[in-house]
């Protein structure tokens, strides 16, 4: 059995130390990476004229990066450039069904990233980016579909967002209120899963019929999801 | 054929007013309450010390309030009450697959509720709207499991908020990019949805053997679900 290298710790800052909960913290960056590499749909909050907006977008995260449109968030970061903002990537396990209302709750893995995203100007690290994005979502898709014109990419906004100061919390397994006196209350108690799958590719009804769907696209469908 | 009732409008403010996708908003009442009722989690996002935090937490919808827990905010809702909060629930549907790049999207539904989160603190009303967010995740389990005590009902913090500020966006249909020159290079387009669904219920594993799950939970497994 090979040793796992030791884990990158995630910074630990005031905003991201946990206050509440922190026996469902993990100062983990492994951690980190696997729960924004299963979703492609982050929440994005920013705050324009000291009101929070919290907004849903797509990302990509490519090693120390996260990437997402300018535009979806245009009216803020551009009302509050260089402003913090906080992006959080969620996924909904399952519902813990305890013995008692008190103790109900839900499995989850959730990532928060706090920073000042910088806006990606260079075309380079624009294609890059958006590259990744679009892999996020749809791996295979850059390499098929049409790739962004000239006039394309400069009506792109790509913002970049750093995953140094991120944190990670997860909560898994069965209720545990069956050292309570509930246990003695003879309810069941457990775990109802929620799961996520890709359906059945559905064409656009414009399309020629002579046209096949990508492999990379077919063999995706009925296979796990995420957003 | 009945008509249905006309739409209550959303409230339109200067938040809530869509400057961007204009054509995806929905000044639509019932599709704010069926966004709202089809999910159980939302982004709850908040302003400490100037800085946003985005926090995912469950939520219950009843008529014209979402109620949450307080205890997952309560770092930002004591730093800074009477703070405007936005709340998001967000649907993802399935990926819209262009012949370009820059038409790929996704299909979504999604609610935006801006307001004054208000301290539940009458026992009545905390107990309504506890039940309201048991019932909101885990129907049937409010009648079911044991409901919280005096102590349990003091320990919850639980907080109100109007939907009276309320934006709905969504995304349906195929892509849009049949009619461009994009339709001539032979490449398939269409959607690929998203599918959410509840598994098999998993017994604690700690749970006497004699004890079976309730009717209203058996019947829940393996039908469509969405967080």
């Amino acid at each position: 059995m090979t040793t796992p290298p030791p884990a990158r710790p995630l910074s630990a800052t005031e905003r991201t130390r946990h206050r509440r909960l922190r026996e469902q913290g993990r100062a983990d960056r492994a951690a980190l990476d696997s729960i924004l590499a299963a979703g492609f749909v982050c929440h994005l909050g920013v705050t324009v004229d000291g009101t929070v907006m919290v907004v849903p977008t797509v990302y990509g995260a490519d090693g120390g990066t996260l990437y997402f449109h300018g535009s979806v968030a245009s009216r803020s970061l551009v009302a509050a450039p260089g402003a913090t903002v906080c992006v959080t990537v969620t996924h909904v396990d399952g519902l813990v069904l305890a013995r008692s209302v008190f103790e109900h709750g839900v499995n989850y893995r959730s990532a928060m990233i706090y920073g000042v995203p910088r806006p990606v100007t260079d075309d380079e690290e624009k294609l890059a980016g958006l590259r990744c994005l679009t892999e996020q979502s749809a791996p295979g898709q850059w390499d098929y579909a049409r790739r962004p014109s000239r006039k394309e990419l400069a009506a792109t906004a790509l913002l970049a967002l750093s995953l140094v100061e991120s944190s990670v919390k997860v909560r898994t397994g069965p209720p545990d209120d069956g050292d309570s006196p509930d246990a003695e209350l003879g309810l069941w108690a457990g775990v109802l899963p929620l799961n996520a799958s890709w359906g059945a590719l559905r064409s656009a009804p414009d399309l020629d019929p002579a046209i096949a769907p990508p492999p990379h696209l077919v063999q995706r469908a009925g296979t796990a999801a995420q957003a």
